[in-house]
């Protein structure tokens, strides 16, 4: 194995484990808990992956999503990758900030010093996670897995999804930042991250990507009304207007006094994996 | 309202609230939570009460219980108190263990110097709190409420639910202490509270409640053959016994594999709250 397992625990049928592994791409150990619903012996699932916000790790879904019976009902994976690297040794925001460094990532790879070395969250969950994932559990097939995220990570599912249509046959988000490019959020990660021309923060913007051109055949948002960060930070109308413009089948729910918390999230997990399972049949 | 709020949010169609309030059984300030699911306008609804393991809060349900979706669907009212008194002037365990003191009140009236004056969470669970959650929440009829725990909560569950039989119409638990005076938890806890003399430790074990005369119609019991705890400190062989010769319809279920956290309990949460559901309406 070239994981190392932090903890394992029967739950619903399943098994919820917590594993650790020396990343190439962050040159830094990386935390991640996966869901494995039952099944039968030999049966392979597709995979759900599910994106963080800014100050979370694994951890914070894992307790507190209540996703694990709906993955059982539905036989689904369920994979939460942590939000940024980790360790004494990588640089964070240089005032400590919540939105900038470590539980910061933004699922970019970092082009500016001194975060390019480690800060390398899109090779990571695209390309190595998925392939440690693939090696490690009993998926179906890695051409048919399905994505989410809150919050910042509803903006790293979104540009993912619109990035690699043909692997994600699901897409949905929480309270996602759909517009980096125009919220003060993006306005201090995307050019410490990938510097000051605004051109290469427009694959890093679902709203940009959908106005280049990028396409998916349907989304499924849900945002609380009563979001602290809806106006400030979040938008959804600019998704909206993006995907009415481009033919994209979204569907927006503005949930009436619902927060930015994992008592929203929880709340509407079931939905959102009933409507990946289906899309992934 | 002789209650603050700390936080409310909006969960499920309901409301999770978190609240404190000066505690005259315990001379403290107490923190609880409750979860009020959707209903129409003037509805009342049942009470459940979830009692807390050693080291809890009512924190770790709140996060990692998993009962709202249940609750919300059946229209059940769940409380969660804390498990000890707490602050800088309450007496805790002269070593600071988790398992004495501090998170381990073991819902006893402590009659023991330098405990008796505020380890009063007997009272405080079926007097004082119950007397505040009927004036400050839409409570059907506090003469038919249901009450559940875990370990050392379980321990509280089957104790309080012997005592009140009346009162409570389903009384259940996960991986309870079933007989404290048994086992090396209760060996210090009983004594620490309550002093020496055995004979004041029986109306706080389930087990001997039951063999001095205690009933109630029915019990449910989900134990995990996983559990570190189970053969040195929970013993469900031992209640199940005592129900045998009582005639009290236990149903003891050793669940194959599942440990002693709350992957074991939020799996098992809506089958417990259906059952109380059953027997409060």
């Amino acid at each position: 194995m070239t994981i190392k397992t932090v903890s394992t625990n029967l739950t619903h049928g399943g098994v919820q484990g917590v594993y650790q592994h020396a990343s190439k791409e962050t040159g830094t150990e990386m935390t991640f808990s996966v869901f494995v619903p039952p099944h039968a012996e030999g049966a392979t699932l597709p995979v759900v992956w599910y994106l963080s916000g800014l100050t979370c790790t694994h951890a914070n879904v894992t307790e507190k999503g209540e996703f694990r019976k709906a993955c059982a009902e539905l036989g689904l994976i369920f994979v939460a990758p942590d939000t940024s690297p980790r360790g004494e040794s990588v640089p964070d925001d240089v005032e400590g900030a919540y939105d900038f460094g470590l539980g910061a990532g933004f699922y970019v790879d970092a082009t500016e010093a001194p975060f390019a070395t480690n800060y390398r969250m899109w090779s990571y969950v695209t390309e190595e996670l998925p392939a440690l994932i693939a090696d490690e559990f009993p998926v179906a097939d890695m051409s048919r897995q399905s994505i989410m995220g809150h919050s910042m990570g509803g903006h790293g599912a979104l540009t993912i999804g619109l990035t690699f249509p043909d692997r994600f046959k699901a897409v949905s988000a929480f309270a996602p930042i759909v517009a980096p490019s125009q919220v003060p959020w993006g306005h201090k990660a995307l050019p410490g991250y990938l510097g000051e021309d605004k051109a290469r923060w427009r694959k890093h913007d679902a709203v940009a990507l959908i106005e280049d051109g990028a396409r998916v055949e349907a989304l499924l948002v849900d945002q609380g009304t009563a979001d602290n960060f809806l106006e400030g930070q979040l938008k959804p109308e600019l998704l909206k207007t993006a995907c009415a413009s481009a033919g994209i089948d979204l569907t927006l729910r503005l949930q009436e006094g619902y927060d930015h918390s994992y008592y929203f999230i929880s709340t509407f997990m079931p939905d959102h994996l009933a409507w990946h399972a289906a899309r992934l049949k």
